[in-house]
């Protein structure tokens, strides 16, 4: 494609080049890495830098980039776009052969339950195992070594990556994806104390359910509910190795990045942003749209909505902020401590010679 | 059931009502969903609340409660017992149809060697393997796609969900359970430093001993030693996606929740109990009943059994609040510190002014 | 074997012992466990202590170690090596048989895609599956259930346990160790936010690439990359249920403990050692040779290369040691303080009535 039909298909602006001789775009790349040829974008700030020593053809930017920061160079064309980075990626998937990493059809040895049913078109992996009356739903690629538990369904249009476990009875929506060593359904973890100081195992009846759009990354662990279900609403995406308690709760649309743990029966609002490595405790209720930086510890309910936490126990991210900077100062803060008594102490007595 | 049954089934006994028309139950619920014909139960005392709410036709309540805390409500049968949860738990189980996932016998795609042993009344999933001199106890359900290495011995009355895998010369006692994901013997995190900067793998010769009655949860990994074992004792529960290194020693009925790290040799005493997300650096000991709580960091040995610690690095429990409290006042306490040696400073001059 | 030729085997020199009857040893075993016959080693100076009462016939020590800290014990014999942990490890692998858990040959179950290609001598486990165009290099051992996805490529002399899964186009060096669970080249965490507050799916179209003689424990994560790369470079060894995000770069002979987490486009420098439960925020370099002690938070980069890191957010590692001991006080301080605040006041006033 040439930079103007680019420019055309993303519905962007050409400035700061009289394009002469249509220059021709053949790859996609970093800011830093590209070679001529190559379309790039501009979306970190960190990264303007760049913007004058990219060997790059073409620089999609950003609608408020302001122009002025950029020393003109007539060997780069830049293309404004609302958002650089999405726009990109439009372009890179264009520019890039998709591959189907899937079997096309049902592979021989696939153990599919003569009770299971399942949609058109779907794709079952070599040694996948559909259990007895599982339901597969139309378009949806279950990948080799996957484990489809009796009496659970997946929805349509679903991908299942290679080796995932879904126990008994679970359900899925449509649109989900899971990626490699996911397990859904798992036992919660429930042991009741008894006298003699050993744990009686607490059944776990109930089972998970997983609305549509929902995305989950590699060996997460979702745990089935004591009764009724961990429910995970539409739209909900998760990183990989996070772990999701019995009877929790996500809202819609809510973000959970990678090695979070949720304990059980808590509720996650919608529209959240939840970082890395953050645990929450147990039986808690976290309002719509917070959002919670990398590795918290969330003690208590967050009841106002919008808000973003931070550290152990989480406070407002801005109190947090300036408890952490107080930290690092609190050493010499020490040491003047100690000279400030001493000196008070010595007034003090200065001031008792007086009298 | 009628609420009577159950109350006798439970050695409980009935408040609150008379008991006219002997209600049935029918379903179980929780309090704030309960509907009529459920039987419900209260132990925490955040849902006290619900009591005066609730739609259920009975409430499972613990005789301590203060009946006086309940506004008289005709329409509701409270049933005392001494745990209101476990009794809720054996009401739970009997209404709720069992399902057994597990394939009845060994599935013709199963892999057993023919120098494998295997007691009666194994169950063992389609695409399992099960390796060279491997012996599987009686009655042990072994799920799809599990891998049993060789020479490992899985005890009798166990359950491996699918895709469990146990390396070779592990060991597993009686009435374990694995759930999917878990590796049990994977190679310790041992490298010695060369000379020249890179690393030699330090052979992971020894195995992993699991005794009786553990259960562990989904994508927990369990190194093999270095040499002698990877000790796991008898009654230990332990949640998903938790690290135990090689050579770690976890005593009885002690219990491990999600995410927490145990590093090389070092051993945990028995009843403890260590929250989530925790890390324990290695070669170090912990008493008996020691109670860790949830992102902890434990860097030294605990020698006195039966307290609890908190922080990076732990501090005994009340400590470390203090410490966290005190660093939220921390910003405050900055500010006023700067005024107060300008006072103080103040004061010296005038002072010295005076004389 | 006699304890002169385990020394002379070593290049080692006999000390405290006229070596009288020539000993045999026939087993290797912790200093606090072993029992006559057997060989040992002290490289901990923690372990000092058992060198009085260790039943071992002969103990590996230091050439470094003070020999006047050890009373003179005829029953024990000192050999003095330059390592004697590595050296006890060399003993110890000569006197373990040795086992290989892999199948030799392909198993006749492998789902080996006729387009795929085999170097000589590799071993192709039960159940594992070799996608279409994917290359495994000689004497490469998979285990059972592994999946190698379509295009992928792995080296030569590679070791995947059971129930690895490398997704499509990935690239493996030579002499890779893969433990069970492992998941290469799972999508990257990438979602643009549309106006409606839903998220789009930002495709992964780039790979991981990892480089010779890598390690990676169980059940542990590599994303694939948006575009180019994941790379892990030669040398490197990660632990268990660590998650490497998309484009991450880890350099070569750095050492990752378990359960750390490295957000997207981090890069890694040289001979880094980074302690477990670790999280690194995206988008930052780390320095060569940096150390960064577990359970710490990394939000900015590190320019200065071979220091140690500690805290969330990290600060040098003695600084921030500092910080945690004034932290500890800071309560006792609080009080202080307020006592001090009272007597300032006092003065103030007295020195004010005075005037």
């Amino acid at each position: 494609m040439t930079i103007r039909e680019i420019a055309e298909w993303l519905g962007g602006d050409i400035v700061g080049s009289t394009l002469e001789g249509q220059p021709e775009i053949n790859r996609v790349a970093k800011i830093e890495e590209a070679i001529p040829g190559s379309l790039t974008f501009l979306a970190n700030p960190k990264y303007e830098k760049y913007l004058g020593t990219t060997n790059a053809t073409a620089v999609l930017v950003s609608r408020k980039l302001d122009l002025n920061k950029i020393k003109g160079r007539d060997s780069v064309v830049l293309i404004c776009v609302d958002d650089p980075y999405v726009a990109f990626l439009h372009v890179l998937k264009r520019l890039t052969p998709s591959i189907d990493p899937f079997f096309p059809g049902i592979h021989a040895t696939a153990v599919v339950s003569s009770k299971a049913a399942l949609g058109k078109n779907v794709s079952i992996g070599a040694y996948a195992v559909i259990g007895e009356n599982a339901i597969v739903g139309s378009n949806t690629k279950i990948g080799e070594g996957c484990i489809i538990g009796m009496q659970s369904k997946i929805g349509a249009d679903c991908i299942l990556y290679p080796n995932v476990v879904v126990y008994h009875q679970c359900i899925l929506g449509n649109n989900d994806i899971l990626h490699s060593g996911v397990v859904i359904g798992s036992d919660g973890f429930g042991f009741a104390p008894k006298p003699d100081g050993t744990y009686e195992k607490i059944p776990q009846l109930g089972i998970v359910v997983i609305e549509d759009d929902v995305e989950i990354g590699a060996n997460t662990t979702v745990d089935r509910a004591v009764m009724g279900d961990t429910h995970i609403h539409r739209g909900v995406k998760i990183d990989n190795l996070v772990q999701i308690a019995h009877n929790v709760v996500i809202g819609e649309d809510t973000v959970i990045a990678a090695q979070t743990g949720i304990s059980g029966s808590t509720k996650i609002g919608k529209h959240c942003m939840i970082g890395g490595q953050v645990g929450l405790t147990g039986h808690i209720e976290i309002a719509d749209s917070t959002i919670i930086m990398a590795q918290s510890g969330v003690h208590d309910n967050i009841k106002e909505p919008g808000k973003s936490y931070l550290g152990t126990p989480v406070d407002e991210a801005r109190k947090a902020q300036r408890a952490y900077i107080a930290i690092k100062m609190l050493p010499d803060m020490l040491r003047e401590f100690t000279s400030l008594k001493k000196k008070v102490d010595d007034l003090e007595q200065r001031l008792a010679g007086k009298q």
